[in-house]
Formats: C-alpha cells, structure tokens, sequence
C-alpha cells in the first residue's frame, strides 16, 4: 500500500490528464455518441469524477454537499447496487449538463477530495481511492478511443492531434518462442495495486506451445485481404461469418478503399497504411480467422502470461483464444464495487496487454482486459501461437 | 409577385430570425438527436442555408465559390436529385462542422445572396428564392419544437426562455358552429405565396355539419383520462390501440404524473397542468379517441377550411381526419423542388391551422401542414366535429 | 332481407364451398404461416366456424353446449370484446387442433346453426347470419390467397391445381372514358347485403376526369421495368422508394427470372409470363409508380364508382389513391361487431372492384376493399386515370 | 473399430428408433417451428436422412440415384461447403415435401445405405457412417426436445405420451464430494466413438475442489423463487439481468403458476411440480444465479469429468461454468464434417453428463454438450460446486 501523499500525487496527476487528453476537443465532440459502445467525452468526465463523489465523498466526508442531486443519475454508468441511471443508449442524448459545467464538477471534486485527503488517510478510503484512480485511468484510455470513433466516423474525418503516434513499427523479423510443457502459476502476485479479477493466484497446466515474438503487421494483414480472407468461411467461426456477412465486413475499422489503395484514419487523420505497423481495429473473429489462414491459433490468456517476459508487448490489445471467467477462488468485493468485474464475466474474451491509449503505470502481465467478439473500437492486435 | 427589394428584406429578416432562435441554446443543445424526427439545431442551421447554396448560388451565380464540397453531403434533407447524404438517424452523431462554423456558413451564404440579389432579379430565381424563405420558416418551427424535445427529454429539464408562451387561454364556453350542406371552393386563390399542395383550387361537396369554436383544453382531456380513456379500446384504432399498449401511453407528450398531480414540460420549464389551456402533443391517434369519447368526430380538411373564417384559430396545429393526398390537377414541380411535398402523399394525416411555433407570415387558410399518425412533438390539438 | 330458407341455403353453400377450396390441399400445408399477414388455411376454417359459435349459437340458442372452450382463444382474430386470443405472430405455431378436430368443429357448428334456424328466425339473429355467410366469403377469398402464397414462397413450388383459371385476357384496346364534372351519389342503395363501411349514401363533387377501360397488362408492366421504374426515385412516393430498397424490389410478387425470361408461379404452378393477362401482387406503391411513369394517376374510389358501369371489372381488386376513411355518418355497429370495419380506418388505401378469388355473390360496385399500402399477395391489379 | 456387420445392425436400429419418437404425433406436429431454434419434427427426419445421402452416398455409390434435387436445399443445416439451403428461421414455413414423402425418402435412403453397404467397407466411409449414427442420435434427442416445445407452447397443452418418464427422484441428502488438488488427464482415451471435440487428451491442474453428489431440486429451485432470487440483480450477470428484465422470466421454461400453485408441463401434460425431480429447463444465467444465492458455484467441465465417477448422472444436462473451446491440439477434419464442431467454439457453454432424451450409447463420461447461454429448451439442470 502506498502513502496518502503518493496517492494524493497520483490522483492529482490522473484528474489533470484525463483533462489533457480533452484538450484538443471542440465542446460539440464532447457530446456525441455514433454507436452505444462510445461514450460521450463529457460522459467519462463526470463518471470518474463521480466515482469518487460516490464511493468515498458521500461515504467518509461527513460534511460534503453533493454538487448536483441529479448528477448521480445521469453520471453512474451500470451500478444497480447505487440507483437509477440513464440508459446507456441514450448518453449522447444528452446536451446538459453542458461541458463547462462538467469541469465545474471536477473541479469541485477534485478540491473535496484533496481536502478530505489532508485529514483523513482511513485505510479502506485509500483502497477505494486506489480503485477510483485506476478506474479513471481506464477511461482515460476509453476516452482516447471513443474520440477515435467520434472523429472517425465524421464524413469530414478531422483529425485529433499531429503529434500523437499510433504505433512503432514492427520490424523485427517473426520467430517462434518456445515454452515447455509443466505448471505454470498465473496471477497477480504482489502488494502492488491490480483489479479483483487477477487474483486468486493459481496453477495451470501447459502443454508445450510456440509464441510468437511479435505482433502481427498490416503488410501481413493484406495478404489475407488478398487471399479473400473475408470471403472464405471456413476460417471463421459460424457467428463470425454471420457477422461478416450481416455488416459487409472487408476489412479493419478505419480502413477507406480509395482507388484500389488502402488508408486508414488515425488521430492524425486519414492516412496511407503503414505496412510495418502492427494490424489494430480488428475483431476476436477476424483474428482468430487471420490466425487461421496462417495454420495458427490464437494463445490462451495463460499461455501469454506465461510466456510475456520473453516478447515486447504494449502496442495492441492482444485478443486470446481464453473466454473471460473468473480464477479459481475468485472473490467478489461486497457492495456496489463488487459490480466492477465479476457481472461481466460470460460471453466475452480476454484481451491482454496494453495498447499506445492505455496510460502510463496502468498495465502490469496480469492485468485481464475483455470485450465482446464482435468489437473493433480499441487499438486489438494479433499475436500469434502454435 | 413582390418585389425583389422586398423579397431581400424578407430573406434577411428571416435569416436573422432562425438566428434567434437559437440564442438561448448553450453549444452542446445545437448537436443531440434524441429520436430521429427530432433534428439537432446545427443541422437546421445548416440545412436552410444550404437550400440557398444548392437551389440559387449553384445555379444562378456564376462566380459562386462553394463554402465547403462535403457541406452539401452533410445537410442535404432528402433531395434525392441533388445526390448523396448523411443518414436521416445519423444526424446527431455529428460534432463537425461545428457550431461556428455553421454559423460562418450561414454568414457566408447570406452575403453571397445579398450580392447576387442586387443585380440578378430572374423571375425563376425569385421564385425559388421565395420558397427558400418559406422552406427556412417551416424550419424556424421544427427548430422550436425540436429544442423543446432537446430540452424536455433531457433528465435536468432545462427550460428554454422565461418569456416564450406556449399558450393563451382557451376560457369562452365551446358552441357549435352550424355549415349547410352544399359545394364548397378549397385550395389557394391569390396571387400570394403557397406550397404546391395548397394549389388545384377545386369544389368539393359537404353535408350539413358542425364545427366547435374553440380547441379541446386540457381540463376536458384530463376528464378522458380519468375516465380510462388509454384503456377503452373500443375508442381506439386498432393501430392506435397497438401503439398505446406499445408504448404504455397515459397521457400527453411531456406529461408527468408527480404525487398525483399533473405537470408538464413546457419552454418555460416543467409546471403544472394549465386546466383552461388547449390540450397540446397529442398524436392523430389519441385525438380521434378523444373524439370519440365525445361522441364526435375530427374534422376534414374540407370542413375546417370552409368555416375557419368562423372560429379562431392559430394557437394549434389540428388534427384532421382528412389523409394527405394531392389535390384534382395537383401538379408536382419539376426538378429537384419537385420532391418538396408530393413524394409524402401517402399514410399521413392533414394538420391545419397553425401554432405558437409558426413564424409570422407563415400561416394561411388554405396551408397544408402533415404528420404521422404516430407523431406528437408538434404542437398539436384537437378540435371537434359533428 | 332474404327469407330464412334462402339465408340457410346460401350458409350452407357457403360452408361446402369453403371446404372445397381446401379439397386439393395436404394436411401439411393446412398449418403454415409464412408471413404474419397469411394465415394457415386451418386456422380460416376455425375462424369463420367460431364466428357463428360465438355471435350466434352462444347469443341464441340457449342449450347449446361449446365444442371446445379453448377454441374462443385459438380462433377469434381481433375482437377485443370478445378476450383473448392467440397473437397473430402464432397462427403458424400451433399443430393443434388438428385438421381432422377442426373439421369436426365446422360440421358441429354447421349442424347446430341449421338446428337452430328451423325455429329461430329472429330478425337480428338473420342480420348476424347474413354477416358472418358474407364474413367467411371474404375468408374465402383469402383462404386462395394464402394457400397461394404458401406454396408459391415452398422452394419446390407445388401447384394448388391444374384447373383454377387466374385471368382472362385484357386484349381490347386501351381507351379512355371520359366523366363530366358535377355532384356524383356514393355509397351502398339498395336493401341488399352490403357492410357497414359502404353505408352513408352520400354526395360528392367531381371534376372532369378520365379512367381507363381496362387494366394495366403484364406486356405494358414489363415495359416499366424496363424503362428502370423501380430504379427511378422520381417515380416513387418516399415511403415506395424505401420499400423498394430496402426489400431490393424489382418485379411484381412472385415474378422469377430465369436466363433473362420472366416466369411467375400461380395457382397452376411455375409458368411464362402470360403478356396479355392484366398485372398483378403489385403493391400500391408499386401500382403508384406505374401511373406516374405514364404521366396518368391512379382514380379515386369516386371516381371509379362513378364510372364503373362503362368498364368491365372483376379480375383484380384495383388500387384507388383514396384513403380508407369513413364516409360522412358513417356508424359504427354496437358490441363486438362494431370492431369488424370501423377500428381499420387510418393508414390503409381503398381497392374497388373484385378479383378471381372472390366468391360469387360477393362483389358489388359499392364494395369496399382496403389494404396496407406495401402488401401484395393479394390479386391487386392498377387502371388508370388522369 | 466395429465391425461392418455392427455397424449396420447399429445403423437400422437407429433409424427404426428415431422413427419410433414420431409415433405418438399427429401430421400437423411434423411440421410447425415456434422458435428459432425448435426445428419442425419432418425437418430431423429429412435431414438425418441427407446427412447419409450427401456425405455417404453421393460419395461412395457409384450409381446412386439421388431422391429429389432439391432436398439438399431443403435438408441442410449449415454446411456452407455443401452449397445453399433454406434459412433456419424458415423451416416451419414449410408444407412440402409432405410427411409421407419424407418417410419416403427415408425409406430410399435406408435401403441404399443397407444394400451399399453389403459390398463396401471401405474404412472411410464406415468412419463418416459411424458419425452419421451418432448424428441422428443427437438428433433423437432434439427431436424430443423440439417436440416437446412444439406441444408445450400450445395452449390446448397436448401430452406426447403417457409412459414417458421425464425424471427419477433425486432423493439422497446433498453431500460434498471432495476432490484433491493435482494433475487430471482430460478427453477421451479408447478407441470407442467420440466426437472430434472430446480428442486432444491433455492434463490440466484443479486446485481442491467439492462437488455435490445429486443435482438441485424443484423444492431447492423453489426456495430460490421464494426468496426472491429473480429480482435480486447481484446473483446475476449483467447479460443475465437484461435477459430476466427483457423476457419477464419469474420461473424456469414450461412452469405455470395457477391459484398459486405452481404446475409445469411435461410430456406427460400438465403436472404439479414434483419437489424431489432435478430442476430442468433453465437457462446457463439461472443456474449461475442460484449457485450464487447459495454461495456456490458451478464446477468447470475439467472439474466434471475428473469427478464424474463419483456420483450419478444422466438425468440432465449439466450447465458447467467453461465457455465451450478447442482442447489443446485439437484438430478441425477436413472437408464439410469439419463444421461439425469447431466452428460453434465461440459464446457458449459446455453441458456435461446427458438427459432422459438422450438415446442409449450416446452418452461418455468425456462428451461435451453446448449451447447459448439463453436457452432453455433441453433438459438442463444445476449441479453445485465450491
């Protein structure tokens, strides 16, 4: 457990970045939402400022005055435990409170907080503020890529920044990694901060498997747009064929045809595909259907633990083979926290990693992302295995 | 035919208003869709000023530089002569153009029409030039009604003015007025401006009937409610009752039951129920059970327009049991404005009369306003027939 | 009003006559529903059978004892009156009552009302009796309809028979007729059977107009295919041409094209195109589009009362632009038989005349036939008129 | 490998036995599909018969005459290499072919099989015709699941059989079995029938683990029920909130509450529910819940199989808590048979163990069993582990 001071450090920095990251928005890109997995900016903005209204003001400051009665019910996101909500597709409905306002809040907030912080130092108030700053460093990384989306998916295609770099390049050439067959323990295994979901430290049982050392490239990508990919079924799941067929899929998200050549929009704008960066914007159905077509498969999330000290990894979210299910012993938190992970866990895939949005000291080998198969907005790559 | 000054001074004072309509409205109420009738402000903005760009400046100027190519995708309506455009639902997932920049379109395009109007007086050019403002003014009504649903869907209920009023108060004691049967003139008949649905002047025969004096208010509707008028299906359609059951349909749009009291949103915020004002968002459904209830009937288009110079009128849009349908010798304009209003001739119902929303110098006997059947953010009343 | 023996031969025949029409069927193809507005064949031959359980049997005969209480359920189609029913969606769903129990239900029925009528012969009981002989004709009529549509959408395309006659040839010459304006008399004039909608004789104002002396043939509709009618917005109502794109449309119901030569599947199976047979399963959009790419309309149902006796009719039910709207004193019957016609008036268009699969003695120039405006599987047939 | 002789004495009896399911049905049973997933009675009859026709016959009789062209289009499932076929939801939607005619082709294809079969053992073809066996018993088992949803979902409640035994009492006390942390060896591991899933024997590590001895109850069930369990959101995973929120589910499938008591239907007809019977027909998210509301959980399926000789099964269908997917080294077969299994391996959960609709020899200690975690229509039930 860190000290107060450290954590008050670290939460001052984190409200100030996730400001930052806003900086380059007109006051309309905050309010928006083309599709229900993207959230308005001005959404994630006052939800991580009302985690801490929530879990810690009006629970261990005995004197604070919340700053809008109704702010609860527009800024929770899924916790039944804490009351009605605005459902979720309806976030970009919503013009008020206006973006002004919205800073208003988290400054309001973030001075109670800071006052809170000089006298009280409870110790499960800094577990839940340890909490509240990791849960905003999540939005932090939702916010840069709902932005992506917001931007990307205007006809006038403007761009976000001129500095901010979606990748490094993969140059290095592909080789295989080999891991022995044996038990292996898996999850967190320190005092240093992590989600409920990684604990429950555990063995598994691996048998020998290969790795690859890197991501896969969009040159590599191409060749399976060019080997029709997209129209061969037997690579694909039943579900993922039906979801190609259903949305017309050809290729990644952000990826425009433009006189038989290939660009993407980036947040620098729309620009010719870099062959040497990794593929990103795909789906669990197009990687696994990728991996398909190489002979391959995709690694389990243990297989990637295990085997994550021997590769760089940090560009893309890498999807596993491995459904998001909760480790042996694994133990839900009491109350409305005991919402954050545990209700999620069917129906998904386990993404591991971390990719160019996610902020620093918020990634760790155990960490276990997941989303839905059939989603393309976060910056997911593929990793091979055999 | 007016004059070309005149018509300038016309064009200028209506593009001024649209303008002010708009002033009360923070940045972020200009981008949201809440339903898909309802159109954010911006894209009205934009929409009548690229009317006047597409419709005039294209063709009548020949030194016209464009304001922006990807402008005429972005706020074309439903032109389909014109070519390409953003998806009716997708309105609201625009933040670009911003709002600025809509207004520097507006700017723009509005100088260009002044300068063009001083040496250009085509009587053609007039023409359109006039439908333009007329277009422009129908918008100035959906853009109040459209901020209304903005705002009175929004969970903070922001009101929109202090001093717009919604209503003035329906207190004379409703009588019948008594028309003979006989054959009865409709359509426009003078040289003024109309909309092409309101021409093919034309007799109709109408048996003797009797029109009341004034609209329905709410405290004779709230007596259809406590009298389970939303749960009698034998006064229903059965499209009407599939629609209440549905929708769970109780009351009014912008109806809400607080403690057994009833309130209502209106521009000046939520308050209660006015008992002497016309009872208003109402859909053709619910005024027909009303009717009915009442042992009465709605109206035809025909009936209202043979005794309208009878009763006061202006304060509503009524419903009319007549479905929108063209006129003997209707004839659609050629070209692109010809797509205007003949193309919606089909499953609508005819709304006549006018509401506090109309601008000035927009309403007139003979105007044909049409919704669906379903529809209710209008402001919409019920008058009855017998 | 008819005699007794004379109303209880004609129900008879009516009740032989239905059966007949399903002599040729599989008891397989009694059961189907393939889209929500055709019923299975059996469930039509519960339907009527229960009308007559229900508004006469249970009304007038006091010692008679139900078949099969559930059957009210099964088989009332949308008298809210009367309770609940089976949802429409799930006519299709149910194997039970079997054929065979459904035929034991007609011949009980059909005994008990004949028992019945031997010494009842009140006035009203004769009104219901006339009503539900002419209510199960008009379930003859769809019974066709259906049964055509449910083997022509099996891809293996089974013939209902070899003998049924779909058309006779429009081989006359196309000329005009011309009506002179003035006051026109519309509506149902006579002591004879006709239904409640038809009521109400009442005067209307026509202008000069001109109808067709015959149909529209298939020669003539290929002629607008291949002019591109459905490719062509222009031609469309905006609701059309959504239709049209969004079901990909582009030839009448049941029209297939194989190596470039039109087929279309009828009653006697997959056979060419017949050039000279008047068109028909078109939709009112579709029937819409056709007039305006001959610069024609589509009459009114005045219109085509007014001139019905100078044209020949009877092959198809002929779309009118008339809304279905109830004529001036238009009254709804009391009780449950109110809700036959009145409850249907909004959003449907008019068709006059009769079609192949109308019974005899069950069409008059006063009829009034109504249907959604994309619907098809109907015999619906277009003249024009301008 | 069994012999020849076996294989064919297997095959007729399987044929006679999936015949013999039908018995108790009337035509009209054969044919109608309620839901998506509930295929019509004749459809398992033909396509049983098509899987002999197209992967045997077609392949390895020379001179085989296939019975009708167009059953492959018909009698497909979802075998894309194989070509085109009827969508799924439009199954019900057929009459034809008749049920006599599907009879008839099982007849044909009998016969070819049994006189193909004199002559050619060609290891091969006694491999896909030992899969073809084991797929028509996996449909026996959908056939009497299908029809008892066909029966159940009709209001007259028709029983299927008088003898047939849904259930024997689980009326041993609970007890714990408890299991040892180590390696266990998983898969099949004979030269017996499996299925392609099952292969890929491999180890995996359990930490200590107890595991009931006897499935839940109806009495356990309803305590559950009673205690509130589906209005409590914090036993239930969000998708399974929204599911019991969507479809008002109160009580697992075919349970009916009547004066307060509760009834379930069952093929035998309406019952009361048996208290000491296994609880059944319950969705993945209601097996979760009620593990969580008594604070167990469910076992994996590694935790299943490594115990199963422990304790009795085969009465139901056991939800286990892993998302079905490929075993280590698992290996798709070439050609259609490969879509046999793989590529459903995504969004679904394993069910151990087998049901009372389960035919004799198709059941294994290593089979796996899967489906969405929404469905309810099998004979599921819970078994507890912590």
């Amino acid at each position: 457990m860190v000290s107060t001071d450290t954590l008050l450090d670290f939460f001052i920095e984190t409200r100030k970045h996730t400001e930052a990251i806003c900086k380059p928005l007109e006051i309309e890109d905050y309010v928006v939402q083309p599709i229900i997995d993207v959230s308005p900016p001005k959404w994630h903005l006052g939800h991580t400022t009302w985690f801490f209204e929530e879990f810690i003001l009006n629970t261990y400051s005995s004197n604070y005055q919340v700053f809008d009665d109704d702010f609860s019910f527009v800024f929770n996101s899924y916790y039944e435990t804490v009351g009605k909500r605005v459902v979720r597709a309806d976030r970009g409905n919503l013009s008020r409170p206006s973006v002004k306002k919205v800073f208003e809040y988290r400054d309001y907030v973030t001075q109670a907080m800071t006052n809170l912080l000089e006298y009280n130092n409870d110790k499960t108030l800094l577990e839940v503020l340890e909490i509240g700053i990791h849960h905003e460093k999540q939005h932090q990384e939702l916010l840069l890529t709902d932005i992506k989306y917001i931007l990307g998916n205007n006809p006038l295609l403007p761009k976000y920044s001129d500095v901010f770099k979606e990748y490094t390049t993969e140059n290095q050439p592909l080789h295989w990694i080999s891991i022995n067959e044996g038990i292996y323990e898996i999850g967190h295994n320190s005092n240093d901060f992590c989600f409920d979901n990684e604990l429950g430290r555990h063995k598994v049982y691996l048998h020998d498997y290969s790795i690859s050392n890197r991501l896969v490239t969009n040159a590599e990508y191409l060749e399976f747009i060019k080997a029709d990919g997209y129209k061969r079924f037997d690579l694909w799941h039943a579900q993922g064929w039906d979801w190609v067929q259903q949305n017309n899929v050809v290729s990644p998200l952000y990826w425009h045809q433009v006189d038989d050549e290939w660009y993407n929009y980036t947040l620098n704008g729309l620009t010719e595909i870099a062959l040497d960066a990794p593929v990103t914007h795909i789906s669990y159905y197009e990687a696994f259907a990728y991996a398909k077509y190489r002979n391959c498969r995709l690694p389990t999330e243990f297989e990637w633990e295990s085997a994550q000290h021997q590769f760089k990894w940090g560009q893309r979210w890498e999807w596993t083979e491995s459904a998001y299910l909760p480790y042996p012993n694994y133990k839900k938190p009491d109350g409305a926290l005991g919402e954050y992970n545990g209700k999620f866990m069917v129906n998904q895939k386990v993404l591991r990693g971390s990719s160019v949005a996610t902020p620093v000291n918020h990634s760790r080998p155990t960490y276990r992302n997941f989303f839905q198969t059939d989603l393309r907005w976060q910056y997911t790559g593929i990793r091979l295995a055999k």
